[in-house]
Order: structure tokens, then sequence, then C-alpha cells
């Protein structure tokens, strides 16, 4: 819900741009794999699903890319990008709330395509402590400080329950987690320099729900 | 992806704005089940980790709300948001995909809170075709077509892998719905009169960490 931005080079960037260079790049990757070595802007951005001017902008904030008539070297683009958004090293998280959301995620496979990789979970649950879920072992959430200091993580995804989320969050930040996705179904109040991005099923499906009855008058 | 509005009375307001709005409304039901019944709008910005300018401004499209300096009555305010949102009626939703993370979206608890009721499961995966979930049998997807015109249902969510993901929402578009919400890691491609949401949790996690990287430097 907060506005968050970060100063690349004089110019400020907010996370929807970073998240849409995100999704340009992984489409990019599919492209390269399907052999494609150069694709002009408006190509491109009909597979994004998006205008071309939203796509050279949103480029823009990080210099020249492109040769105007001559396309977007693919390769050459997904390089960039990679570097760009440091998608070519490793980046792992900790997780808290080993429940059906927090397993799906621990779970998923698409993650080792990003380069993410999950290093702990944690559940307050006795049942799932000590689960093994993927070759990941549940660990006891009391230990969660320690281990996200040990392990000098930087990312926590939430998956607890709403009441839970923001002490949890609280405690990720004081162990040193400095950005947060939240899937919890309430808001994280903001907390000093951590970034908090907020996913919420109900509130997406409640959106849509909202345009089917606009549709429907 | 794509910038997705709606016109009311005679403003446009975009998926954005629905989306706080929704989780205005979520935040306000708690407050009213702790017995709140007067709230400051900057109280009630604190609390929805945004700005109070941005609370009222979204708030704005849809008339006038609360009286300046007494603040909102936290009833009145649920009710109409409630009625704005159609939230107060039942809404059903297609999911196709049963695997980890639809399974994860079938048992989640929320959505009844929202009074969204997922109303069919389908799947190709034969393994996955007669499984019980959460009371709900998991459906062959040859059939998604004729359940979702007899059940006239309007809203799909998409949890399959990427690369059927596009034709899976032409398929739940041919049969009317109208809105989609796409878990899997792809874009899907626009469709005439079909909203389309992505959430693209690989997505979420490379943005924050394209932050962390910004912080360190």
């Amino acid at each position: 819900m907060t506005s968050r931005r970060v100063l690349t080079g004089s110019k400020q960037v907010s996370l929807e741009v970073i998240k849409r260079l995100s999704s340009y790049l992984r489409d990019l990757k599919t492209l390269e794999n399907n052999g494609v070595t150069v694709v002009s802007s408006g190509s491109l951005a009909e597979l994004l699903g998006i205008s071309s001017v939203q796509f050279r902008k949103d480029l823009s904030y990080f210099g020249p890319f492109g040769k105007k008539g001559v396309g977007y070297n693919v390769c050459t683009l997904t390089a960039k990008l990679t570097e760009l958004l440091g998608a070519g090293d490793c980046m792992g998280f900790a997780l808290a709330g080993a429940g059906k959301l927090g397993s799906a995620i621990i779970q998923y496979s698409s993650l080792q395509r990003f380069n993410i990789k999950i290093m702990a979970a944690f559940d307050s649950d006795r049942r799932k402590i000590g689960k093994k879920i993927d070759g990941l072992v549940v660990a006891d959430a009391k230990d969660m400080e320690t281990t996200v200091r040990t392990m000098g993580l930087k990312i926590g995804v939430i998956c607890v329950p709403a009441k839970a989320a923001q002490q949890v969050a609280e405690r990720m930040a004081s162990a040193g987690i400095i950005a947060v996705l939240n899937f919890a179904p309430t808001e994280i109040k903001i907390l000093k320099k951590v970034h908090v991005s907020n996913v919420d099923i109900c509130v997406e499906i409640e959106a849509l729900s909202y345009f089917v009855r606009q549709s429907a008058t």
C-alpha cells in the first residue's frame, strides 16, 4: 500500500516499475529459449501485454536500450536486465508460517528459475515444526531471529494468520530483514527501512468481483 | 500489467483503487469487531499503512464520506464500502490447476470472510481429477467450459503451469469468464472484455531482492 521508491542514478524508481522489469526479464528468457534473437518494441509489448510506450518508459529509467527502427537484441536486453535486477546472483529468503500457502510457496518450483531460494521456514505450531517440506525442515519460530541473523537473510515471506503478521514482521526486521512479502490478509504497518509488499488473495478476487458487477450493470 | 479502468459515475477508477478499497474494508471490519465506533482519517490511514491524503482521495471517487473534524463512523463506512464493492453478495469463482498453489487457494479459509466461494476446480492431470480438497471434488479440465457456463461463473483463478495459462484463459473467456486472477508465471495476453490481474510470486520476490541490493550499495 505504501509508495516504495528507490534512487537509481538521479531518478526514483517505484516497486511497480521493478516488478514490471522482472516480468519483462521472465518473458525475455522464454523468447531466448525459443531462439528469438531480435525483437521489436511493439512485438515485445504485445507479448508482455503492455503498451510499447510503457515498456520504453520503464527501460528509460536505466539508460538507453535498443536502437530505433532496429529493435532489441534479446540476448543483450536479457543480460542487461539480469544485471540491473541483480538476478544473476542467488537470493535467499526466510518464510514464516508453513501452513498450506506457505508450504505451496516452499515447493514452488518456479523460484529456481529466478535464482531465488528458500533458506529457512518457521512455524510456531508443534505439528509443523520438524516437518520436511521439499527437503527443508520447518524450524521452531522462536529460533527465527537467530537463524535469520546467522544466515544473513534480508528477505522475509509472511504466510502466518493475520493477527500474527505484524509481530512476525517486526521480529524479522529486528533480525536484519529489510524486504517483506506479506501474504497475510492484513496490512503491515510501516517499519523503518523495511520494504513491504502485500499480496492479499481475497483483495485480488474481491477487486475483480467489483469489475464483474460493474460489467453487469 | 495492463491498465484496467472502469467508469463510476463520471469518474474512472483503476483496479489499484478498488484493491485498496477492498483492503480498507477488510481492516474496517477488524475495527468494527474490536468495538471501535468512530475513527479519524489519520488513525485509519496509519492502521492501513497509507497516507490520509491517499485514503481520502480513494474514497472521493465515490462521493462524500465522513465529516471534517468528526472522523468516520466505522459502521457506516463499512456498510458503504460493502455496498460499493458489492461485497455483501456471494461471488463464486472457478479455479484451473489443482496443484500445490491451487490446492492452497481452495483451502484458503479467509475467502469466506469476503463472501468469496470457490465453486469448481479443474485439472487435466488424472491423478488430481476426482480428488477431494476441502469438500470440493477436482473436475476434469475438459468439462471446464460446460461447468463454467452452466454455473454462470464470471471469475477465474489460474494456477496452471506457465505454458498452459494462455490457453486456459482463452477457454475461460469463451465460457463467459470476464475477470481472471493469474498466478501462472507468465503474462496473459489481453483478451477482449476480460480483466486480468497477475500475481507472480517470483516477480514479487525478485523485485524485493532488487531493493535489498540497492540498500546494500
